[in-house]
């Protein structure tokens, strides 16, 4: 087999064999085909597509490039939760509390933040002492024992998509579906869950801008991860906001907690319902959707689903004090309040923008090497929809730094869109597939 | 600048500027960016294509990549020839000192063969002696002395293409029109020729196996040869079968002095007048096509076409004795006869085949490195049209070696069809532009 017939083949709009996927990932994990073929075959394919058959094979064999973990050891139904990512998504840090405290095993394999969107280790790092670097001995034992535990992404899980990733990144080649999709779940087949629930973002601050574009990569990532025998389901869910009110990680974490203890934001509660009601189903602790909404409604109003938080923080070694009283969370010195430069009604957010500017106080990383301010951040007091009169606050910033905290003010306010007229809130919830 | 930027522009059906086009030849030139990025371009290239103004930027940024020969010493306007290759293609070896008997000077640049199409430099040391590495000072001399001169390819002739050709060969990006247009016309204008003719193959032993997409190439090498200033002609000739009968290297040379001395084959010699008729008038020292073609046979008929070559090989250190007397050039010790497999008309011969027998005999190079051996190869006898009997020669096949003539021989029957019903000979020259 030689991979100039491959890039060839795919060029010509031809299909490849399992036995041609694998030889090129394969040989591109091991180094043995060069960075420029690839780049080429993932041109081509850009340009060709690929059909599903091709990218579950893609996936399969980038999931076997390294480590495949066995949860075996861990009783009951494992399913695990993906978010595409976005602004203010702390949504693992409420909802895997809710669902394990329901019956449902969490275990759960989470990423660094990069960019302008956050991660759930660096957010759950602001409790002190809190670690994810645990053995995987340590991972199921904890699960089995409190049903809940998250463990930092192993550098052996799926190290073709790693490597596969970073070239596509600098050639222009990421905005495949396929590609994207199998990226991703080559990570999630690998991370051994039986059932997997994705939350596909769709919006300004989300990787797919258009929202029919976030239901075709729901609806691959569903064929994949179906084909290759997991229980799915999907939810696609506006980011063209950022979501709930805390952008920031210690911030984000008091918000988790406070929508823990019923006094959560709307949308945010709304989205953590409608993914556990998923994720119970899937686990098989519950039989209908409204039996679903029940329990994790009696997790919030009994308290079980903060205590189990509770838990989870003191099994990886943090001070779970913050959990009962987040005030004892860390917090920036510098407290400002970012004024409406006009009357109106909020018509529009650039999401994105949102996140730039939790990265402009140090909320997050240029790159992999940055060290992140867990304290800053904003909490928004007006989303798409509320009405404004100039100089009331749009949000609350949370600064370490003045000069930081002025450039970051300016850019805050120049992402909202406000207009004369009434415009409809947004409809958080976009399907459920 | 950003390399990313270019990739992405193209992939989308954007025009790049020349600005961007020089940045991405020089970066990549100069090592500073990678591989990897020029393949996914060159693979988006190939998809969206080029226009005539990024073909003709890319064709110019590749020739000031290196050096640009000026040939401005030399009295008179300079004709270039370059043939895109082919199987018998011995040209330049006789057209050469006809249009330089005719009076226009000819400094040329030649390669060596590669695969299964030589070279004109590996045919020319049939003469013992003689070297086509000299200076470009000598190099002008002669030219000015004697009419003609001939130099190897320096390395520094339009290295950008060298680096670019070599990168889509392993990349299945060869086979566009603007990238193969502009690899040919950047060495050619670095040459410093004040006039081209293109001699473009056609068929299965060339690059272009169908005439339309021949057609097209001689368009896109004319366009960009006029618009960087240069006087252009171009003809579409066949390549379907060998052209003239000798294929071989000594062979080669044999049959041109033999078409210098008027009892060359017949398409070989038409093709010779035709281009030469297009050099004549390029050069401007013949007005009407007539004038042209009568000059050029009475180069022939007066032999100062033959003494010219005997001029130029002495020239360049070589034994010029063979020039009037063939049979002093070397010639391999097992001589034996290919005999045809039946009865008929030869309805086909596939030409690349042929190329590939001379190969195995040792002709020509498998890789760089390879030495070859010129004194081997066939004469052929029978051609597209002609009437075979059963026993009947086919051709007459010189080797070094019994076990690979025998390979070669089989080979050599494989590609020859033979059929019951009369066929048309095949056209030579299918256009001239």
């Amino acid at each position: 087999m030689r991979m100039y017939d491959l890039i060839m083949k795919k060029r010509q709009g031809g299909t490849l064999t399992p036995e041609e996927i694998r030889y090129f990932v394969e040989g591109y994990t091991k180094g043995e085909i060069p960075d420029y073929q690839v780049s080429a075959l993932m041109m081509a394919i850009w340009f060709r597509k690929m059909d599903p058959q091709e990218t579950l094979e893609l996936t399969l064999a980038m999931r076997d490039s390294g480590d495949v973990l066995s949860l075996e050891g861990i009783h009951g139904i494992k399913v695990d939760k993906h978010s595409t990512g976005g602004v203010g998504d702390k949504t693992s840090l409420a909802l895997t509390p809710m669902v394990a405290a329901c019956g449902v095993p969490v275990a759960k394999m989470s990423g660094r933040g990069l960019g302008h969107t956050g991660g759930t280790i660096d957010k759950l790092e602001s409790f002190p002492g809190f670690s994810t670097s645990i053995s995987t001995q340590q991972f199921i034992e904890n699960v089995n024992r409190i049903g809940i535990a998250i463990m930092g992404q192993t550098a052996d899980l799926a190290p073709a998509d790693k490597k596969l990733y970073a070239l596509r990144d600098v050639t222009a080649t990421v905005d495949n579906m396929s590609l994207i999709a199998s990226s991703i779940m080559s990570k999630k087949l690998a991370a051994g869950a039986d059932a997997i629930v994705l939350d596909v973002k769709t919006g300004s601050g989300a990787f797919m801008k258009e929202e029919e574009d976030s239901f075709a990569l729901a609806k691959e990532m569903l064929s994949i991860g179906r084909m290759a025998g997991k229980q799915m389901a999907a939810v696609v869910s506006d980011m063209d906001q950022p979501l709930g009110r805390a952008v920031g990680n210690a911030l984000e974490v008091r918000e988790a907690i406070e929508t823990l203890m019923g006094k959560g934001p709307e949308d945010f509660t709304e989205l953590c319902m409608t993914l556990g009601t998923q994720m119970l189903l899937l686990g098989g602790v519950a039989q209908t959707e409204e039996e679903a909404r029940g329990k994790l409604e009696e997790s919030i109003s009994t308290g079980s689903a903060l205590k189990k938080l509770a838990e989870f923080v003191e099994a990886q070694g943090g001070d779970p004090a913050a959990v009962y009283d987040p005030s004892l969370l860390t917090t920036a010195p510098l407290v400002t309040e970012i004024p409406a430069p006009c009357d109106g009604y909020v018509r529009k957010i650039a999401c994105d923008e949102i996140g730039i500017c939790s990265l402009m106080l140090g909320g997050g990383r240029e790159n992999k090497e940055s060290e992140i301010d867990l304290s800053v951040g904003m909490v928004l007091h007006k989303k798409v929809g509320d009405a404004v009169k100039k100089g009331d606050s749009l949000a609350t910033m949370y600064a370490s730094d003045a000069a930081k905290a002025e450039a970051a003010t300016k850019r805050f306010i120049a992402a909202y869109e406000i207009g004369e007229e009434k415009v409809p809130e947004r409809k958080l919830i976009r399907g459920i597939l």
